[in-house]
């Protein structure tokens, strides 16, 4: 079939809609109309060439949300007309790393989806005859996209597709780090370093937990009254801060943060995050992606005083278990995801959602078809 | 009283055995009678003037067990003729760390303990006149020191001074690392870095929960023996492996290690320890100490692909509570300490003790009066 995409030629130029050839879904696979996609700081990332990587030509997105219309052989948890949403961490519920109890990061597909393609080793997208790679085994970025079985999380139909598409990524995410990863108990205090899509998911999480303090750290003094209306009870400019911002920290939360969050991608913001945390039991939770290359550190007797120092994918959280959950929560009002939406554009527009992020003039875009 | 007790005058020269004056507890203190002591590398290390905290004249040593002399106002836990064994990290059960349920880092003697004095700011040591600083808390390396009431483990009165005082430091250290800050459970693989008393130690509690894999990693293929016996599985000598041995042992532990131990104090090895852990749910701790000043790093990849960095000290064992417990482990026959104790040695040869201990012949020298 012929679908609408836009594709990423090459690194660092812009995506252009194009009519891609798709082919039906295989054994195991799955034939999914996205209906709204999120476009996230990963698409970007990817796209401009830094990601090391990162292969061209694809079809980028992995934060969406549609309708299943076609199953191929074998599928037996979804059928057409399903509500899904695509998952860049799959959940085989087989392999050694679902089974353990002890990780979400599924492996049944690691290795072909590292490389843009389907199980099997190659791509259902095409134009012209030439092969069009998927990008993170889920090209939100086309109106149909071909997925595995074990990468889509069925969801219930009344869940607008245009808000629930950033369960798929940052929502997920942000709260998964909370609940999942650090597990962040009643009266905590929390510190979230960046007040962008996740880390304001991180703090609509802390408050649905029933944290204490939930502190806020960023430049930018205009993230201020969304992260408030979130959940955030005190705000932190380091700009504003005279000297270092690690015992001014420490201070603030009499002691230090319970858990902290990095949601920037800063290896200087990570160790301040580690630092900033409560001797003797604060945990420290990386989510941020850091640049190729780039190290942490700090002095050992950081850990040895008591401070754990783990990170985070996709929340933890284990997609077609805990994705319909939080797209309940959503639906309950738990969870707040309409101001995180900052605007909606259609696919013909999804440069200008590029160009939104990287002035820093919104949360989320998200694309509709 | 008076009482023998080796001094440590300065930084660098050996100890002298000196006649001390000890003053009486005063209220919520202890008067121990020591009977035997480990000679540890922290005393080595302050010795030596390397420890930037290093106080002097005091008297050091922290790995005692003895018997109470006398108890002061409002002691209650302990009476006189109670086996005992010192606490460097005492247990109060009323501070915010205690009550935490987190971590067993007591604060509420932390700050004189650490200027080389009693709660109430004085030394209860002095010769001619002039105090002499009490160290860690203890001061083993006196036949008679005093003690806080919260410093001290009540122990059974069956136990041998010479074996379970070192499970005042060493033992617990090693024991607690994997039972309370890791938690191995029962088929996890085990990779420990150093093979000393700490090291040993990890492998014992390593046997005892029932690990899988327990691999041990020295450059001194002396160690080998004791270790087997204590239950490592798999040695591996650095020296002999063929480029990095980060790959080597994740490769020999099918994926890497479940749980990985730093028991040196080098945070290159720090940092192999934790790369060597499994995907997904490695949890590296640090029980060695480094140097002043030193850093640990790693790129924060390792983390968020689900390996976690933490520390310990002193186990994260709860003193009063878990010590007597693995005094009943030894005479249980559960753990070995008989091996551990390479030398028996009088107070009056306690120099030589340090000697041994510099030139790597003994896991553990005692020192009894």
């Amino acid at each position: 079939m012929d679908t609408k995409a836009a594709v990423a030629y090459k690194a660092g130029e812009p995506l252009k809609i194009e009519t891609v050839q798709l082919e039906a879904p295989k054994a195991g696979e799955v034939l999914v109309e996205i209906k709204a996609t999120g476009v996230c700081h990963t698409d970007a990332y990817t796209l401009s060439g830094a990601d090391p990587e990162g292969l061209f030509p694809a079809i980028l997105g992995h934060e969406g949300a549609g309708i299943v219309v076609e199953v191929g052989a074998d599928v037996k948890s979804v059928k057409p007309g399903d509500h899904v949403i695509p998952l860049y961490t799959p959940e085989c519920r087989n392999c050694e790393y679902c089974l353990s109890g002890k990780t979400n990061l599924c492996q049944a597909i690691r290795s072909t989806q590292g490389k843009g393609v389907m199980p099997d080793g190659t791509s259902r997208f095409s134009i012209g005859g030439e092969p069009i790679l998927h990008y993170m085994g889920t090209s939100t970025f086309s109106n149909y996209t071909v997925l595995p079985e074990i990468a889509v999380a069925k969801i219930r139909e009344d869940a607008p597709f245009e808000k629930v598409c950033l369960i798929g990524c940052g929502v997920t995410t942000g709260i998964g780090a909370v609940i999942n990863t650090a597990k962040v108990e009643p009266g905590a205090n929390v510190v979230v370093f960046g007040l962008g899509g996740i880390g304001l998911n991180v703090i609509q999480a802390a408050r649905m937990v029933g944290a204490n303090m939930i502190v806020g750290v960023d430049l930018n003094p205009s993230k201020r009254a969304l992260a408030e209306k979130l959940g955030m009870t005190h705000f932190v400019n380091p700009s504003e801060v005279e000297g270092d911002i690690v015992p001014y920290l420490v201070d603030l939360t009499k002691g230090g943060a319970d858990y902290s969050f990095e949601c920037i991608g800063n290896p200087k913001v990570m160790r301040q995050a580690l630092e900033c945390c409560h001797k003797g039991w604060g945990v420290s939770v990386i989510i941020g992606v850091a640049g190729a290359g780039q190290e942490i550190s700090t002095r050992p007797f950081q850990l040895v005083t008591g401070r754990v120092w783990k990170g985070t994918a996709f929340g933890g959280a284990k997609g077609r278990t805990d994705v319909p959950k939080i797209v309940d929560w959503y639906m309950d009002g738990k969870i707040n995801i309409d101001d995180l939406v900052s605007k909606i554009l259609p696919i013909d527009d999804i440069n200008q959602a590029f160009d939104l992020m990287h002035r820093g003039e919104v949360i989320r875009s998200v694309v509709t078809f």
